[in-house]
């Protein structure tokens, strides 16, 4: 098992699980992938506690994956928007969805159904090898230590 | 902004996020993808203190996302191995991966290099409209509401 001998630094799925890796940010995400923008509706929509939730925004502010904006002034008030390096979370987001649903809350009652604006097609997209354009689960892929991999120690 | 009607009940997104969203779940789960079934590998692997890796290594058993198997009686030890419903968690991980390499840890150094089995290409699996095959963003998405999408009364 090759995994045995490699180091796990500078790992960025660790990365990004230090981020994003607590529920109740994930629940701030969904309603930003929404189109929720706004402090209420953030709160109405994902029942956090107001200390909680403005913690939450301001870390994904901090973190580059939303954007606040000002928009009144008198009195000031900011809505929060996905920036691209958030919108770029949607795989994750998805992948969340599309598991909960499969193995939760039941594929019948999905709160949400995606359709692809370009060709209209009804359904939530698939992983596919960018080779070939095959449909891929974890079975298909191997995993190779890659250029950051590092060799242990003894 | 249509989700401004609709309830949250029964989200399939909360649902895997109360189940897998911590950080250190996901620091398990990597490891199970890399074929790590010990105790004492998880921990090394993982760096998390023996309490904290046992009470995740048995949620994610009684989740049914791994299976708990004896491979050894005197003295008595345990594995711990993805089931299915664990595998299909894939898609999650793998976009933890990706996202952190393109905004954290950076590209070139990664960890792990990821090759489609059947046809050998070298890259990691992108999102495709189940329709058209066309490769997909947030942007080509449009997320319409659901058969379980529950109006709000007001």
């Amino acid at each position: 098992m090759v995994w045995k001998t490699f180091g796990r630094e500078n790992c960025s799925l660790e990365a990004t699980a230090s981020i994003i890796g607590d529920r109740q940010t994930l629940l701030v995400l969904r309603e930003s992938f929404l189109r929720v923008r706004r402090f209420g509706e953030f709160q109405r929509n994902t029942g956090l506690a107001r200390n909680i939730l403005a913690d939450r925004l301001q870390a994904l502010v901090g973190n580059g994956i939303l954007e606040r904006r000002e928009y009144q002034d008198r009195p000031q008030r900011f809505e929060y928007r996905l920036t691209q390096k958030g919108l770029d979370l949607y795989p994750i987001l998805l992948g969340l969805m599309e598991w909960g649903a499969k193995y939760e809350t039941g594929k019948e009652g999905t709160l949400v159904t995606l359709r692809h604006k370009a060709c209209g097609a009804v359904g939530s997209p698939q992983l596919a090898c960018p080779g070939c354009g095959e449909p891929v689960t974890a079975s298909d892929m191997e995993a190779l230590p890659g250029r950051g991999a590092v060799l242990k120690t003894a």
